[in-house]
């Protein structure tokens, strides 16, 4: 019986708005302005402020998960630059699946693109007819991003909200690599999750071209100290307290203190180099 | 084809009650049981604990931007007093647009409603026959409020679910103003955003009233101690660090530091008077 | 008119994943794949981190007001445990009204589950057809959790989606109790809320009992310090400040400070005794 109903269109959003104000909010209600059947998924708003490579590296982790739609992310520290140092404000089409990226041109959506194959048509939305004037010089979440996502979720094709953009003139997004010598991996933190985890740059298959094996010890050098993990498969292999790494839920590779935070005790933080090998 | 479907009712809702319990939840379902079809969008919750005048700024603020319905607004410190200290239980609908509130008589909708030309039609819902009982004490906003909301979102007039009431009667809220006088603009904190942005009671005509024009330095008094703001179209107009002063994206005037926090450096709180005048 | 519209299946949503990640939105996603007209409630994703009980008692006090339908829950301390020690995962289905729960085999569940007069039906969903392959080890809510609760709202039945299981094996959860004795009411704290209440695990039918009336002044014994309480029908019975006890929104016992927190003047945390009696 439910089946009988069409699916709605799908928004994902995605920002640094956090909760404290209305901004969130303000967007859901342009959004169900324009178009009222779409459903909203708010991905997270807690991206650190003005953290566009969080940002990106979130989006392109949960995009393979969100049903084909259109997907709204805003992490803006250049939104109200104009001129020669202004950012564009774009929509663009993946070429695998056609998910529709709406945001500010700064690298934010380009990463979860290049997981779905690159770009296949992307349009310069600065001046939309769909976007709410007169446009603040400081809300484009809600002046542009928000109506034109909505525009697009109700059928809108990309011509139609804004001007053509050649895809190569998109800003790219370096997020560091990581890689193999010497016996080791050398790999970077991403960032660290609620609890603490940290997520690295690097597969799980990397770690085991190394010769490490799931049951080793292995030897954690970062900042001029050195830590002792397990390589485990899960949590429940190591006792509380004790640093792990082990295959996370993206087939990457994470630090882990079971029932602790790694972040805590390895001091890390983002981009910070590790360098991994057997003990 | 997705303009095929309906519009959903919309009922937007704010409150004081955080996300750490499920106090947010439970209206959600209260709601879902009353009025399935409702889409319910969330303004923010986390209006400071029993500030209703917080409440009642971000209900003004973000009102214009949402669709025409249903908004419930629990910031209610008075919920469990009764007799003659107790507050009413209201619905209202404003003259303008025809939006219906709900919520507290204690101010919390009045600056909201004002903004949309005033009230039309008042009813008493403490009474109501939507609410859930027994009524608790201390929760109205799972008992009255948003059974109330979910009634009227699915149709219900006014005078079904509650007891008329003159609308000369609702309780008001005082926000200061601010003035013009000895070639100065004396204004006052409405509220700090989640970025430490301050945002003033003053309309950016007001400013230019007083002289200042876009690119001057302009001087700013404060609990004795001044500070010199660039009067600035744009954040990227100011060195990261520096003080600036702007339209924001309500029409207003703000004052925000570029990647910091005027908050933390003018050391300013709700309802400080800020004097304002070309340096 | 809205009425016309069926009534989309509603899928509740209790975690300790928090906001800041996009664990929650990802859920979110992997529903919106399966079952697309689903709408999703949110209790709250600020369960305190693998505080199993914490999640048991709020999801108990949310059911009675939630739709009936499917409700997800996901506080999994043992999510990546395998073998003997791991926990199963499950659905099951309530005598009373019929809701199905879903969630780890760790006791979540079954305080809600027991306030609606036990278990019917229980299905094992950990090699369930619906689960995302590869199942990861660390996020059983997106691989296994969601997509059978989406495939439950989308009209499955229980046998559809895992194995039979006796409800008898399902993992109960032990909550002290309140006793009477001596001519006092020892309870204990099963949380505090964000406004600093401290829920006690005693109905307000318990205090009566020891002779307590609304108006009388309580001892409140804790960790070998004594505190006076008022018993008061209402916050605003007792001035700013001072310590009350009354009947809250769940007919249960709760301790409160008019404007201030009950938690800080005690210092009181969960599993507390407190032993209550007339002054």
């Amino acid at each position: 019986m439910t089946s009988a109903s069409p699916a709605p269109p799908v928004i994902t959003f995605l920002s640094d708005y956090g909760h404290y104000d209305e901004f969130v909010g303000v967007c859901h209600g342009v959004i169900a302005r324009r178009c009222p059947t779409a459903r909203v998924i708010d991905l997270t708003h807690l991206v650190p402020s003005h953290d566009v490579r969080a940002g990106a590296i979130l989006l392109r982790a949960a995009l393979p998960y969100m049903p084909v739609g259109v997907h709204l992310a805003v992490v803006d520290p250049g939104v109200s630059a104009v001129g020669p140092h202004g950012r564009r404000a774009v929509a663009l089409r993946t070429i695998e699946d056609g998910h529709v990226l709406v945001g500010p041109d700064n690298g934010l959506l380009m990463p979860a693109a290049e997981r779905l194959a690159g770009v296949a048509e992307a349009v310069d939305i600065g001046e939309s007819v769909e976007r709410l004037q007169p446009v603040s010089r400081t809300f484009h979440g809600r002046d542009i991003f928000a109506p034109v996502a909505a525009a697009l979720a109700d059928g809108q094709p990309l011509a139609a909200v804004g001007e053509p953009l050649e895809p190569a003139q998109l800003r790219r997004m370096a997020i560091p690599t990581a890689h193999l010598g010497d016996g080791a991996l050398t790999a970077h933190v991403l960032r660290s999750d609620t609890f603490g985890n940290l997520i690295l740059n690097a597969a799980n298959e990397q770690l085991l071209a190394v010769g490490a094996e799931v049951g080793d010890a292995l030897s954690v050098a970062h900042a001029g100290t050195h830590h002792t993990a397990a390589y485990a498969a899960t949590f429940a292999d190591v006792t509380p307290g004790e640093l792990l790494i082990y295959e996370d839920a993206q087939q990457m590779v994470s630090l882990a203190v079971n029932r602790g935070s790694a972040a805590k005790l390895l001091g890390a933080d983002q981009d910070d180099e590790l360098v991994i090998r057997p003990a």
